[in-house]
């Protein structure tokens, strides 16, 4: 008897409240075998902890834990080497499991295909064997409704930067949108901070911390403390556009 | 005895297929008791077209119909007077509504805050009636998940434009970005080839139509057909960005 392969489902979480998941992705959750998860070593997840209570009895849990994250900094080059190691192991084992006739849903907080760790597995593993991805809600979309105000009207352009960028191409961008999200803000607090004000548009920004989570908070950044939480925080300026 | 205020609910249907709604918004759906969406005069509307099945036995049903869509340009005056009483109107039908006691589902295609309709709505009510936004899964997320490659990693930039925007400024905009997201395609398609072309970018643009919809289609829009399905197609051009 020949096995069947199995199929890897790229599943998207949206921003963090189990309601806000798609239909799709929920039936998905609630029949899973087999997870597997990105997490920080000594965590338990964020990914994970959103499906807290939906993943059936007996499911087999595989967490991937990253060898570094902030230890070593984005430009050497050792970053991107065990990084890569670490991506090629996580598929080695995600592969096994659907060529051995398992389906695999592996966890994505926000979409799966917006500035998601999922796709260093999508793109390893999509020739190889079948992978399904599953969109969801992303966590800006939670922040400007958290916001309690529309994010775009008419034709507003919408810009979305990280604060990893330099804080003069931060600036240079930020002036020249209709619509502005900046998403990792954490430590680049102060940077995105100056740029807001070097843009002229740091009167209109939001900061949105755990948008779509219990712990959520909405204030005007101008507002805020210094102290903002890593992940899961972003500011906007909303569009301004024609309305009738 | 004193009758207790309804609820407006702006819920987000997502890109068009149920199961990629929330389930949020699959809960409020199922149990509404009325229901209010957009539609062109004379058309079912695309967003009570989605939920088709889903919606209870004797639900009330309120067709808002545009007055003018196409049939007067946006620069004549007239347009935004015209529109204006109209969302007016909408408004004092659902805040009867609402004062009567009943809650009100506003079917909403893709993201309420998000270039929709409902905003005109929200705006008008939110100081007078109680109104909640269910966040949804947006067409560009449908359309990047459709494509099969992620739209943006590492810390690429992403902007989203409108294909009514001026020639030039699409083709500035498109050049200076990483990832790209056009809307509102239809009658503006050649436009927004020209300007692609004048960006350098028309090489790695997808047109994806209908996406997340049975008849979706994904194909690099150097190789697509003139004709395009107005509002059911994006544009897209993927960053290239960090990637271990």
């Amino acid at each position: 008897m020949s096995i069947q392969t199995g199929t890897i489902h790229g599943v998207g979480l949206g921003p963090g409240a189990q309601d806000l998941m798609s239909v799709r992705s929920d039936r998905l959750l609630r029949g899973a075998t087999h997870v597997a998860f990105f997490r920080k070593a000594g965590r338990k997840g964020q990914a994970r902890r959103i499906v807290d209570g939906m993943l059936p009895e007996g499911v087999v849990e595989f967490p991937m834990e990253y060898p570094v994250t902030t230890e070593i900094p984005l430009s050497d080059p050792r970053y991107n080497e065990i990084l890569s190691a670490f991506y090629q192991d996580c598929c080695d084992h995600l592969r096994a499991l659907v060529q051995a006739g398992h389906d695999v849903v592996v966890l994505c907080e926000g979409d799966p295909f917006f500035y998601g760790s999922f796709m260093h597995i999508y793109t390893r593993l999509k020739d190889e064997v079948p992978v399904q991805v599953v969109p969801a809600i992303t966590g800006m979309s939670a922040a400007w409704t958290a916001s309690g105000a529309p994010i775009t009207w008419g034709d507003d352009v919408l810009t979305v930067l990280l604060g990893t960028l330099p804080e003069e191409e931060l600036a240079r961008r930020m002036a020249d949108t209709d619509a502005l999200v900046v998403m990792k803000i954490g430590r680049n607090i102060d940077k995105i901070r100056s740029a807001l004000k070097a843009a002229g548009r740091y009167e209109q920004a939001w900061l949105v911390e755990y948008a779509a989570m219990p712990e959520q908070t909405v204030q005007p950044l101008a507002q805020a403390e210094d102290k903002v939480t890593p992940y899961f925080s972003i500011v906007l300026v909303h569009g301004q556009g024609r309305r009738p």
